[in-house]
Order: C-alpha cells, then sequence, then structure tokens
C-alpha cells in the first residue's frame, strides 16, 4: 500500500528523506557554510495563507511575522541578519494594495534587525505560500548550536511562554481581530543569541514549534534528557488569563504550541546568575525552567515526575494532547 | 477600485515592489554579496505542481528540473553551484514514494554539478508547490553580469532553441508522457557560464523565460537595442517538426516561449570565431543569432524589419502573441 504523507508527521518524513543522501547536513536551526573566518548561516521558513495568516489579520502584520521567523534561526545560532529573499506565490485576483502591505511589513521587520530585501520571486498560484530566506553571519567561534548541552547545565528561555497559544484560542473563541493580530506578533531575538553566546550557553534552538518540540529535537541530538519544572516557566499574562478563562492546561498553552520564537537555551549553572543579571540590564530577560539530567524529558508538575513522551507540532500530523 | 495583481503582470509588480525599497538590488539572475574575494550568488524559483509539473510526468524528472533551473541562474552568471535547499508545500495525501522519487531527482542534479542538498522545509498545503534555493561562488573578476553589452557586440546563444515550445504543444495535442518528459528535461549550463567570462563576453541572462523575455530585460538594462535574424538561429530538431506539423510559427517556439534555460549573452566581434572554436572544442555550443545595434529589439525576417513589442512570458499576464 502507498504511504502517504500524513500518515507519517514531518519530521520522519524529513528523516527518511536526510537518509537518501550520502552525506549530512547540520542539525541545526540553519545551514551554515564556512567563508573565510565567519559562517554564512541559511534558514528557509514558509507561510501559507491557509494556515499561518488568519483571516482579518492584517496583510503588513503578516509580513513583518513572515521576515521575523525566519530571521529568528539566524538569531537562534547567535548570527546576524544580512538578507532576506522572498519566494511568493499568489493568486491572479490578489489585489496589489495586499501585496505592498506585505512588503511593508517585511521591509519594517527587515529594517529594525539591520537585515535587506535581496530580492526574490513571485508566481501566480491558487492558493497564498511565501518562502522565505534568510542569510546571517557569525563569527567561527560564536556560533551557538543545538548540540553541546551539559548534565546539570540549566535549561532556560528568553521571554515568556504561552502567549500565542493563548492568542489562537481566543481567536478561535470570539474571531476577534485583535487575537489574529497577536499570533502575528513575532520578533527574533538577535541581540539574545548574540548575547548567549558571550555568557557561555552550551546549546540553543529556537522555540516556533513550542518547547516539547524543541526538547525533542535536543534530546535526540544531545542524547541527553530535559527536566522541566512547570511551576518555574515564565508565563506571558494572556496565557494565564486564556488558561483561567478556557480552562486549558497550562503547559499545553506554554509548552505544546510554541509560535513564540523565543530561544530555548543551556547554560552551565555558575553562570546563571551572572547571565540573568546582564540580560536584565540590557532589557532582556532570561528564566531557568528545569535542567538536563538523565536521559529522558521529564515534566516536574505538583511534585510528580512526567515522562514527556509528548513531540510537540509537527506538520503533517494532527496534534495530539 | 482595487487593481488586482492579474491586471499588472509579473514584470510590473516587481519593479513596484523595488521602488517600495529605499535601496536596490542588484538586476541580475541571483542576488550576490562580497565574502572575501568572491562573491556569494543567492538564487529562488519556485515550481508549482498546477503549472510545471505536466499531469502523467516522472516526479524524477521533476526534482531534477526544479534543481536544475535554481542552478542555471548560478551558471548564468559564471558562478559554480555550492549548496541547494528545498522549500516544499505538499498536500497529505501526497505518497512518500511520490517525495522520494523527487528527492532522487534532486540529488541526481546536484551531484552532476558538484552540489549539496542543504535541507529547507516542508509544509503542508492544498496544492503542490516548490521553492528551490541555490547558493553559488563566483570569483569577483569572473562574473557575468546582465549589464555590459557594447553596441557592435554580437548577440549570442548556447545549444538551441524551441524544444521545450515543441514539447509543450505536442503534448497538449497528444497527451503522451513523453512530451510532458521532454518538457522537464534541463540541464544548467555551468561549464558555458564559466567558459563565456573566460571567452569575453560582456552581458549574460539566462533564457528561462524565452528570447524575447530576456532581451526586452537586457535592453531596460543596458539601454541598448538588440537585432535577431531568424535565420540564423539555431533550433532544435523538434522544434522545425512542431513547427511544420502544427503549423506554428518558428519564432513563436524559439523566441517567445523559453523553458531550455540556455544563457543569452553578448560578445565583442572580433572575439566571435576563437570562442566558437574553444566551446565547440570542449562538446558546447554557441551561435551569433543577432547584434546589440540602435536602441531597439529588431526582428530580421525575410529580409523585413520588424520591431519587436513583445515583453515575452509573465506570470499573472495572458500570453499575448
Amino acid at each position: 500500500m502507498e504511504v502517504q504523507l500524513g500518515r507519517i508527521g514531518e519530521r520522519d518524513i524529513i528523516e527518511r528523506i536526510r537518509g537518501m543522501y550520502p552525506y549530512a547536513w547540520p542539525d541545526d536551526d540553519c545551514f551554515y557554510f564556512p567563508s573565510g573566518d565567519r559562517y554564512i548561516l541559511l534558514k528557509t521558513d514558509s507561510i501559507s495563507g491557509a494556515s499561518h495568516i488568519p483571516k482579518g489579520s492584517d496583510p503588513e502584520r503578516a509580513g513583518y511575522f513572515f521576515a521575523a521567523i525566519n530571521l529568528s534561526d539566524i538569531a537562534a545560532m547567535g548570527g546576524t541578519p544580512r538578507y532576506f529573499m522572498a519566494a511568493m506565490t499568489m493568486p491572479r485576483d490578489t489585489p496589489l494594495s495586499f501585496l505592498r502591505a506585505v512588503e511593508r511589513g517585511i521591509y519594517k521587520c527587515l529594517s529594525r534587525y539591520g537585515a535587506r530585501m535581496a530580492g526574490g520571486d513571485l508566481k501566480e498560484g491558487k492558493e497564498m505560500a511565501f518562502a522565505g530566506i534568510a542569510v546571517g553571519v557569525v563569527d567561527k567561534d560564536k556560533m551557538l548550536r543545538r548540540k553541546g548541552a551539559r548534565a546539570g547545565d540549566l535549561l532556560c528561555v528568553t521571554g515568556r511562554l504561552g502567549k500565542n497559544a493563548a492568542a489562537y484560542h481566543m481567536w478561535r473563541k470570539t474571531g476577534q481581530r485583535k487575537w489574529a493580530n497577536m499570533l502575528l506578533e513575532v520578533e527574533p531575538k538577535v541581540r539574545e543569541g548574540q548575547a548567549l553566546h558571550r555568557l557561555g550557553a552550551t546549546s540553543a534552538i529556537d522555540l516556533s514549534d513550542g518547547v516539547y518540540s524543541s526538547i525533542y529535537q535536543l534530546r535526540r541530538i544531545n542524547g541527553k534528557g530535559f527536566e522541566i519544572d512547570l511551576s518555574k516557566l515564565p508565563l506571558h499574562r494572556e496565557a494565564v488569563r486564556a488558561g483561567n478563562g478556557l480552562g486549558i492546561a497550562i503547559e499545553e498553552l506554554a509548552l505544546n504550541f510554541g509560535g513564540e520564537y523565543e530561544i530555548l537555551f543551556t547554560i552551565p549553572a555558575r553562570r546563571y546568575v551572572m547571565a540573568t543579571t546582564y540580560m536584565k540590564r540590557r532589557g532582556m530577560s532570561m528564566t531557568a525552567i528545569g535542567r538536563v539530567t538523565g536521559t529522558e524529558n521529564i515534566l516536574i508538575k505538583d511534585g510528580r515526575r512526567i515522562p514527556i513522551r509528548n513531540r510537540g507540532y509537527e506538520h503533517f500530523m494532527r496534534r495530539v494532547g
């Protein structure tokens, strides 16, 4: 029988495809290759009208979001974003004003983070779909990788968790435009990524698909377990509100959804105090939410230790709770 | 009234979008940026299931085609392809075997031209759409640009013209799989591009959208006219057959369709004999089809000089004869 993609899930599909090539490519947020004493970082991330641009949301915000999620992976490797390209497919009846608004959003995001538009491609199609390409640079000795976590390191996250999950559920419930727009509010953590390298982070990954997804991957890459203490999560106030108002478990909102594009990272325990102080002074934030220990991923909730079997969000897979 | 993309056409849309940015990006087949004594070349080109992968065509050939059209722009600038990324959208019910066949095709093309797969992105969507990203390198003093054509230069093309137009029309007429597959037969002209720089080509552009489209752009960029002598076109035998069999004018097949991904270039007349000999000895071919003269684009047909108003193939526009 023919196996269809919808029965496998994104990560398994990608592993099978990787296995077809007689060489490996790096298992990081970006592909990278050496150029003099630097690495060039390359990332492509796509959005489709259907699943990423909620109806009624503002096209300028969608453009900003589109650029931001691509720069986010450059940020998670400690890189500096330089260029951005957009390969866009749009239906014939798309208003020019819509495309112009998307471009204004892209430009706004790129300018804010010091990157430049470098062109791209425009094709017509039935469905709206944008593939972004971000190019960054990083000094060879300053790159953050997914591999490097050591037993005893603290597991930390920048910023706060659960905002986008809350916005998603509120948008589904109320249909209000403000929630759709909030879903698109993403900032790549460029300054954070660069600071984390200086502060001695041992591994880092972006949080696009949520904490569960990211620690699933960190465990696979590092061969180590990650323990998360639910009581320590830095919750966004919208997550607390939505959790109370809608009766959704806080771990669902803060760990199993993603969309914040924060950086999850590990750092030796002895560096933690210095690091939080350094970040705070510069208007950034980080919080320890657990540690690297054993070989399983564990959630500590109300004093109980619960194995995390969940792999987080995947395309082609129905979300499992 | 809202202006829709379908009323404007790809090139005008792109010009309007470029005008929104306070800086220019190069008007070439690829974007490029300096890195040491080289340029890094970047190109993104997309295909959609609907318009680029004819029904009944072989997915492995589609994968090869997808990689080849992206490497083609690296080739047209005299570059060496290095890496390739694929941002793919596929429906949930796509068979895994289809995706595997596409990847085999990509790998086959990349291996042939010395490039490596560097990962990408996989998302689900209603419509099949692939955005490719090719990365190449070229020494700073060896890059071919679109700008540089000089009055008196010969206008030349590598290889032969009209094969893909012929395959398209034959496929529409007969529905035979062999024509669908022939449409996907593309080889990036990597050796040709590098040779053309050495041979003193003054400008170059790839032929993806056909000769009319390419000279429209060369004229805009160079501020010069291009004169084509219909009797000098190096026609592919399938073009001659389809032209006779289907009664389609040869200039339609050879100049107004594209899909061959050959390189159109200009070269000083005094270098022509040496260049053709050099190419021929190495199993490549080139033919002068006209020259750079005046400020208009002109077709010479049966001794008459006919202004070429045609802009060639554009997305979002109905093809005009």
